[in-house]
């Protein structure tokens, strides 16, 4: 077995599930039950098992059907992460994903008996995860931001129908910055990713009408 | 070790080598000495050594470093590719980097006894490449695209020194289509990646200053 470790490293997905919750971008966060890293916090993830995994995408779905009873539209490689001394079992590499939980699907995350699940503040530099794991906890906001800053709506974050107050807001707190609402719903309105729905529900001052991301979206 | 290959997969990695010649942007191929699929063109790659390698981009450093007799700067990762069905030998991960070559370095290519070296153009669709090489090739250029039209100027592969005339020549090449002159100077202008050098070269009408990289450029 030893000579088989050294010759075959051992290969592993690790997912950063975000959702926005109380004004702030949220990651999911695991109590690791058993060694190595015992007791810490660490992000999802799992041992690809080949017999069972038709791919590293679906390991991670595989991984991610442990811990959310509902089916994650998007699931995307963020990157690698890779060397001989990041996991004490030996040379091992671990596929990071990221993958996006919409607003009102917080309650399809099931809390298994044996650990502890924790929401953390995803931007917080304060986190001190198990392995790499803090490392690959800012490449996955980075890309993150990335997208939304280069314009794509993060819509995989909303409820199914939302308004345009709700879509600033998550966007703002992603970016980490606010925007400017008149030329935030300019660039809206020439967006193909929106859908108008002829629904409405009680705005701040007036009826807020809902919206819906269009089938051809794509984050 | 029929039960060990189904434990752990084969782990390797493969590089797009890209440079810039015959005013096209080209890609480096090998045909393959060896089985599976001996005398195909496939993208230079190997199995990761996990005694010799300290990660998956020192493994691509080192395949590398069998066919290019000079250090590169730039060794990007891509995205993975897996599964059971895309290596005869069995469940595979497959990671992909990309690397960049300056345009006065292809005599740094050595030729292999064993092999053939073939600079291919990258962009034509009409590669019929070894395992799932071809879309790993479209994947590399798609990412280097998309660098180059979020604005990051493809310097490295350029010479040490450049005129902006060649920068610009470079950077259509990728994109695939013309730039407009003036536009694409203002904006070298507030560059900070550029550093004008008091050298000039003949040009097509007057002289022609030469540039360099800054220090502290990234592409």
């Amino acid at each position: 077995m030893v000579m088989t470790r050294e010759l075959f490293p051992l290969v592993g997905v690790d997912i950063a599930l975000f959702c926005v919750g109380d004004e702030s971008l949220r990651v999911m966060l695991v109590r690791r039950a058993q060694a190595p890293h015992a007791k810490r916090w660490a992000l999802p993830g799992g041992i690809l098992k080949p017999h069972l995994d038709s791919s590293l995408e679906s390991a991670a779905r595989r991984v991610l059907a442990e811990k959310v009873s509902i089916e994650l539209p998007l699931v995307e490689e963020v990157r690698t992460f890779s060397g001989p001394d990041r996991d004490p079992r030996g040379w091992s590499v671990s596929v990071l994903f990221y993958a996006l939980l919409p607003l009102d699907k917080t309650s399809a995350v099931v809390k298994s008996k044996i650990e502890a699940l924790e929401w953390a503040d995803a931007l917080s530099t304060d986190h001190k995860l198990a392995f790499d794991h803090s490392e690959h906890l800012s490449c996955a906001v980075q890309k993150l931001r990335a997208k939304v800053a280069a314009d794509v709506l993060p819509l995989h974050l909303l409820p199914e129908k939302f308004t345009l107050r709700q879509l600033q807001r998550v966007t703002e707190i992603i970016l980490g910055h606010p925007l400017d609402k008149s030329s935030f719903r300019r660039r809206l309105k020439e967006s193909r990713d929106l859908v108008e729905l002829d629904e409405y529900v009680r705005g701040p001052q007036r009826p807020a009408q809902l919206f819906r991301a269009s089938e051809s979206f794509s984050f």
